[in-house]
Formats: structure tokens, sequence, C-alpha cells
């Protein structure tokens, strides 16, 4: 990481998942969108994780999170257990199906940031409660710059805590299916136009196999998913990514355009090793070879040459 | 079109279509594979269309090809009803469901190309009985490139026929679903490795809304297809895409890799245009300076910056 690089504060869960898929299952795997999105970011820049984790929680598999940089000094422990997931991967490893989520301690919790964290640049509400998404926010003093993201449960259970967050973030992401029922518009040019009228300057349209879609008002940029030979499990992809994207801007410390295009290649180029094998495994053995490798990789995929003379 | 432009061989259907979309509906509109294919092929090359039709066929509706410099030579006309097909498209428009598909007089199609025809250099198969793709290769001496389009139909009806086909084609397109069923692979790096090991040097598996890739053994090249605010009629856009594709070659006269890169990116422009009004209309009205743009904002829509220096 560079002297500029600016620490970058996420909310999520902390969770354990038993995950089932064509090629293997696990059960008690390390899981949840901050541990995804801190084990991506923290390739960038210092993460500092706000969450809560009951008392069953295997604690030793957060050492490599430590280990990489990741504070978990808001990574409160409470009686109870842990959130927990259960899902299944069918043949075409795109879509999961969600078997249970058993909340856990997360029903009960109320973030409480450490005082020093309330004036961090970069902020990451990774999908989670919206209340809790609010609060985080309510604690922060004039971040730079603050993204989230969210999923289908949220947005049926609590449309207007939802609404009421975008007014007050920079950026919204979420997947193709989730843009189309939040918005009501099938067409996704349509369903950013809607987001972006509500508050956010920026929508990611994350498409999983099918790429991302960054969208501002005036222009938007695609970036694919790298064609693996190997998707093991999906789980935490798009937290990956979001790691990846958040963790460029707070490395750089810079929004410009051309910044956060190279930041929607570093979340996809993250979210491509994630997929290799369960938790976050993959995700803390890339090398900054690997990964400046995979980046230019992205660019030789869809890279055509201006038409020759004639 | 420039003076090395060679001309193009399709052969394929010539149909009227009956189309129902959540826009609008439409009866015994101009379609068929070889219609869009010719279509969007005539922006580049001059076209030779081999098919049939019954007696019941609007002939006016081909003028605009002829206008466009598509020879209607090889198109026969026989007693009795043209190919006939009629589709519905739900709310998310990728997705055609087949109500009705009457061969007509397609059902005892024997193709037999005026002698002229038979050294075309550039040869693409449209969607159409394997048998009847095989009957035209049989007539061709020694074309320089050779690509075939397909479905799922002929793929779970004639197998031997299509494998066969393979063996004898330079390049195969299909869409991810049709590379899954013919291949028996989910992942699109493997299906692709299965076809190449067939003896096609090239495989584009399209992705409809999602964009296409272009395979050879050593690289793949991604083309986004263009995230459109107004897909009105999804109908043809997989021909309308090889139209592009075949065109640029015939144009440039030319197989070299970025060439094909390039003509990816064209086939995905003129894609792009067929499905915003029914039939071919929009791409009779398609102009050199629209597709020069639209191809802009193709390399646009993709390009990201080298990191800046630290």
């Amino acid at each position: 990481m560079t002297a500029s690089a600016q620490p970058l504060l996420v909310v999520g869960t902390v969770a354990t998942d038993d995950i089932e898929t064509p090629f293997g299952a696990v059960t008690r795997a390390p899981g949840g969108s901050a541990s995804f999105f801190a084990a991506s970011a923290s390739h960038f820049a210092p993460v500092r994780l706000v969450g809560v984790i009951g008392d069953d929680y295997p604690t030793p598999a957060l050492d490599p999170l430590v280990a990489r940089g990741v504070d978990l000094a808001g990574l409160e422990r409470a009686p109870g257990p842990s959130f927990h997931w259960s899902g299944r991967y069918r043949h075409d490893l795109n879509a999961a199906e969600t078997l249970d989520t058993r909340l856990g301690v997360l029903a009960s919790f109320e973030p409480k940031l450490p005082d020093a964290w309330r004036h961090t640049k970069y902020v990451f509400l990774a999908n989670i409660d919206p209340r809790l998404q609010h609060r985080v926010l309510d604690q922060m003093v004039a971040p730079a710059f603050v993204a989230c993201d969210t999923m289908n449960f949220w947005i049926s259970s609590q449309p207007e805590e939802l609404v009421a967050l975008l007014a007050r973030v920079d950026l919204l992401t979420l997947n193709d299916g989730e843009a189309r029922q939040l918005t009501g518009h099938a067409n996704l040019v349509h369903a950013a136009r809607w987001i972006l009228e509500r508050g956010p300057r920026y929508v990611v349209i994350k498409k999983g196999e099918h790429g991302a879609l960054l969208f501002d008002r005036d222009a938007i940029f695609f970036a694919p998913a790298f064609p693996l030979e190997q998707v093991f499990d999906p789980t935490g992809a798009g937290d990956s990514f979001a790691g990846g994207f958040m963790g460029w801007l707070a490395r750089t410390d810079d929004r410009a355009p051309g910044t956060l295009r190279r930041a929607v290649v570093y979340g996809s180029a993250m979210g491509s090793f994630a997929v290799e094998k369960f938790s976050f495994q993959r995700l803390l053995e890339v090398t900054p070879d690997e990964l400046a490798r995979r980046v230019e990789d992205f660019r030789t995929l869809v890279s055509f040459d201006r038409e020759m003379p004639a």
C-alpha cells in the first residue's frame, strides 16, 4: 500500500456459511459481506471493520484478515449465535438459492463506531439491514465517499429506509435483478436513471458472470466478468467486487471518472479471484503480481484496434 | 463499400414472422435468418442470398435489400406457404418463446447455387437445417472462410449432422444456452474448447443482452452488448450480429486476429441497431456515420486508463 492509502470503513455481516455447490460443500465457512469486503480491500488500503459476531464464532478464522491490516476494533462480540447463512448453487453457478438465514446476534446489533473511525473518508455500507446502514452513517463526520450495497430481502422488507439511504450515499451497488425490483424498470439504463435521480451520483449494477455496469448521469462504463474456467464458489463475489472498488478509491484517494472506471476493473478482478475457492481463502492468497496481470487480462479481453486506413 | 469488399454468401431462412413484445405486436413481418443477415451485411459487402420463399411471400418487402446490393438469384420461389415463425418476448426481452414454427416450402428445399456463386470466398450458413447447411458447402469450391449458426432445435434433432458440420467450418456461432446444450459443459470456456477440438478455429458465443465472446485456441475477446434504453424487438439480433461480423471480414478480405475482433464489434453494433424496431427495418436505415459512432461508443464503454504513476 502506498503512503496515500486512506483507511476504509466497512459495516456488514461477519458470518458462518454452509455452502453447497456442484463441486463440493462446506459447513461453517467464514463468510459475511464485511469479511469478503475486508479480505478484498486489504490489498489496497487499511480496513476498519464494524460488525458483530456471536460467542460461537471461530475467531482464528479472522486472524489472516488482521495480518493483512484489517482493524477489528469495531467488531463486537455478543452472547448468542453468529449470523449464519446457508445457500446452494446449481449447475450454472450464477444465482444462489438461500436455504436458511439465521440473524442470531445481528438481530439486536447496535453499531457503535470507535471515535477515531467517525472521520473515515471512505465508507462502505455492505449488505445489511438498512437501519444499521443509516445508524453507521449517523455517526460519520463528513465522509468523502460513501457507497452502499443491498439485497432483494431489504428491497422488499424496508423500501422506505432504502430510498432514504439513497439520499445519503454517493454510490449504490446492487445486482441486475435487484435493480429491476427496486426501481420497477426492466431496462437497466432506466433503472440506473431512477436511482441516480434519488441521490447517488453513481450506480454499479452487477451482473454476476455477465460483468458490471457503472452509471453516472453522463456515461456508462462496462467491465466484463472474466471468463473463468473454474467457478468454484460464487459466495461473496459481489462483496469482493466492492472491496476492490472501494479499496482502489481509498488507495488513490481520488474519485475522478477515470479512477472510478479503474476501480470497477479492480473490483471485477477481485471478484474473479474470490470465486475460485470457498470463503475468502483465495482473496488472502492473491499476490500483487497476480492482481496486476488480471487487470491487464481485462484490458486485453476487451481491446480492439481502430480501423486500418482504407 | 470499398473496392476490396468481397461478395458474401448466405443460406438461411426468408420468412414471415408474427411477433409479440411488451411494446407492441406485428403479424407477417419480414424475417428469417438470411434476411436479417443480408440487411446487416449489406452495409459492408455485396450479399448473395440462397433460400426459398413460398407463393405467399410479400416480395416487395425484399426490394430494400435488393436496393442495398443483395443478390436474390439464389432465392427460389416454390408453390406453398413460406417459412413462418411466431414468437413472444416477455418483459426482460432476452429470450424468445416460440409459439409456432411452420416450415412450409422449407421442408422440401434443395439449395442449388448459381455456378458463379460456388467460388464465393466468404460463406455464412445461417440458422437452418444442418442438412441444408452441408448441401450448400458441398457446392462451394474452396471458400476462404465459412461460418455457421445453429439453434437448440437442430442441436437436439440432428446432433450428428451438426458435429459433422463442425469439421467443415472455420467458425461456429451460437448462444450460451446452445453452447451448454451442444457440449454438455456448463462452463463457457470448456464449452468453447469442446467446439474448437472438433474443427472450427473460432467460436462466437452470443449472450444476448450480455454481449458476445470470441474464442480461439489462444485467446478470448469479449464485446459487450450496448446498454440500450429501448430494446423493442430482439428478433434477428443474432443474425444481424452475424451479418456485421461476416460483412466486416468480407469487406476487408482479411482474417487476422485483430480483424476478427473488430468484426465482433461491428456485429454487436449491428445487433444493437436491429433490436430498435420490428423486422430488419432499422438495419436498412443505419447510416455509415451512425455505425462509426456506435463502434466508437463500444470502445468508450469498455476503456479504462493505465494506472497513474504512483
